[in-house]
């Protein structure tokens, strides 16, 4: 169920003293053989980039890779150049020992931005790490766990990609959904054979459908990383373009980062309500996007959900605001299958079934906007007091 | 200290029933002659906008209005051809009242949104507020507390515009701080000869740097407006463009539109702290407004300032996603004076001092790009408990 669900990859965690209290914040993630295979990311679109998110990004540009370090606690963000200094020194430790090259080693960091990174720390940890590298369940899991921060539960996928073969992962975070000790990474792993473009062809897709569909505060970290390296099972030639069998490995990509993403906003900080808006008949798909992520970004929206109130006034307000060329007065809005507007004004609804549906955890607000046919769903949560509690201090 | 700090406006406020609690919720400004006068107004720019809005930009077409009446408690918005129909006839009942014609009266709204207008409670007060329209300072209270939603204290100012003339005004509300019973309103007199398009020009101005300079919750309300009456007061020429007379009446209805605004941000609904981001040095005047609003606009910039902690981390990387060309490795970031972040790392200071700075009730982030010569700032406040208890339910 992690990245070690798949065959040809072993996965370690442990704590190495970035964490004060203790807990695992050091994990690895390595092919069987050490030897570099096909791999492919995606990064943050954040200008203040994070270190390691730097130096991944130089490691990857021959599109192979060998290992994955990971540590938590410590974001190594805005750090600058002793900060590029500290994640060079992370791939050059890891590369050592796993009898790999550094720049077949990436990096990826989570926690506190702005302070230097206990180097010596994770340079100790790292020797030890790789010792531990094992095959199986415990072993991914351990990983997973040395990867999170406010996370309360572990995030696993596996899906089949065809042909015997599988996708597996593991992430943290939701975005920037728990930042003071956060950001999202994930890393996926696969034996299906494929060239490092049509990897990076198909994570770019399934990223676009996943990760970037859930919001929790609209923040954009430093730090936002997804990896997938491929250890092709067989010899069977690479997938290589367009086709049957990259169609299936592009499935699987998309089920294990879209279960990820579902496991982020279920476990997002503070959170009592799990909330889907989705966006239809707009005038383009982009048009469908911007509008559900204008009511999913809002403050009041969130809090409305956060009291189980079905304030649809706000939803259109938010649709209005959006920016999308759109007629007011002729939106329809649905709380959980229940219209509560119909163009523009309120529509008469079995106010006790509202009353029930709205009371759920999980909330699907459907916005028709009769006005072509783009759509697009955000995934969100509310706005409740926790998560003011989990982010007004970071000591 | 409001309209009826300018000599030829009258004013008054009073209880109709829209507010369930009996509170005062109709308010009515007028010339004392009940003859129209030069007017101008700035409104919502959401395209879900309230049926007050879309009557009032039709009765300003024209330039000129006589009255201006609002009532609080029910915003009159997504309401549809019902809607307007209301709007209307607050207009014709108004006119009827101060024998003027409906076209020159001016309907504002602000509450709840999606609820039909009991316009039968508003038709029903409409005389008796003409009865009681009178100048002075308690009338012009009385109006503007009748406007109030959950704002807590009234929100009043004047200033000089110069060769005897004055310029009042009267606010509610904060953009969409108190959206379930809000948006923001504001009707400002002055006693400066005017035309249309004069007035026009300086109330268009003195909005873009007051009220859209500040940002509680990033959210745009239906009803947002803002109208300016001018009664001379005497037969002086009018202003009708560029020109030393011009800048004293633009400075002053840019001075009553910022004590407004301020007024606003400290009553801002459960906020503990009122924030200034001051952007420098950014590649252009646009590109500091959009950087700014990006810091101002984040919930966890906003929960910081509630915990009282310089994470100047956050604000880095919301300057970072903004999509502003800069480089983080050249932002330096200061708290109320003290940089704590140089080059985009941190920068070394005097904690004890910087503790004191950030537990202060006011706070102003400075941010300086390095980046080219344009600056801009925005108002703000933080994210607390108690704003979501006031958002998370309309009933």
């Amino acid at each position: 169920m992690s990245v070690t669900a798949v065959p040809g990859f072993e996965a370690a965690g442990l704590a190495c003293g970035v964490k004060p209290d203790g807990a695992p914040d050091l994990a690895l993630v390595a092919t069987v053989d050490r030897r570099p295979v096909a791999a492919a990311g995606v990064f943050t679109t954040n200008l203040a980039t994070a270190a390691p998110v730097q130096i991944s990004r130089e490691h990857l540009a021959d599109g192979h890779a060998a290992a994955v370090v990971l540590n938590s606690g410590n974001a190594n963000a805005a750090t600058g150049e002793p900060g590029r200094d500290h994640a060079r020194r992370m791939c050059t430790a890891t590369a050592t020992a796993l009898g790999c090259q550094p720049t077949d080693v990436l990096v990826c960091s989570t926690g506190l931005i702005g302070i230097p990174l206990p180097i010596a720390a994770v340079e100790s940890g790292i020797p030890a790490a790789a010792a531990a590298l094992a095959a199986g369940d415990a072993a991914g899991r351990r990983a997973n766990q040395a990867m999170l921060t406010t996370d309360t539960v572990t995030k696993l996928a596996t899906a089949s990609a065809g042909a015997g073969t599988v996708v597996g992962g593991m992430a943290k975070g939701a975005a920037m959904l728990a930042p003071a000790m956060a950001t999202m990474l994930a890393v996926l792993t696969t034996d299906a054979p494929a060239t490092p473009s049509a990897l990076q062809a198909a994570l770019r897709d399934a990223v676009e459908v996943s990760f970037n569909t859930l919001i929790v505060d609209a923040c954009t970290s430093t730090n936002d990383t997804v990896l997938l390296l491929a250890r092709p099972a067989d010899d069977r030639p690479p997938i290589d373009g367009p086709g049957p069998a990259f169609d299936k490995l592009a499935a699987a990509v998309t089920d294990v980062c879209q279960s990820l993403a579902v496991a982020m906003a279920s476990d997002a900080e503070g959170a009592t309500k799990l909330a889907r808006v989705v966006v239809r008949s707009a005038p383009t798909g982009d048009d469908a996007r911007r509008a559900a992520r204008a009511v999913a970004s809002s403050q009041l929206v969130q809090c409305s959900l956060y009291g189980s109130d079905p304030y649809w006034g706000r939803v259109l307000s938010e649709l209005g605001a959006s920016g999308v060329e759109l007629d007011p007065e002729r939106v329809d809005i649905a709380y959980n299958g229940i219209t509560v507007c119909r163009d523009g004004v309120a529509a008469p609804h079995d106010t006790a079934a509202l009353g029930d549906a709205i009371h759920r955890r999980t909330i699907e607000i459907v916005c028709d906007l009769h006005a072509g046919d783009g759509e697009a769903e955000v995934l969100f949560t509310d706005l409740t007091h926790a998560y003011i509690d989990e982010n007004m201090g970071t000591s």
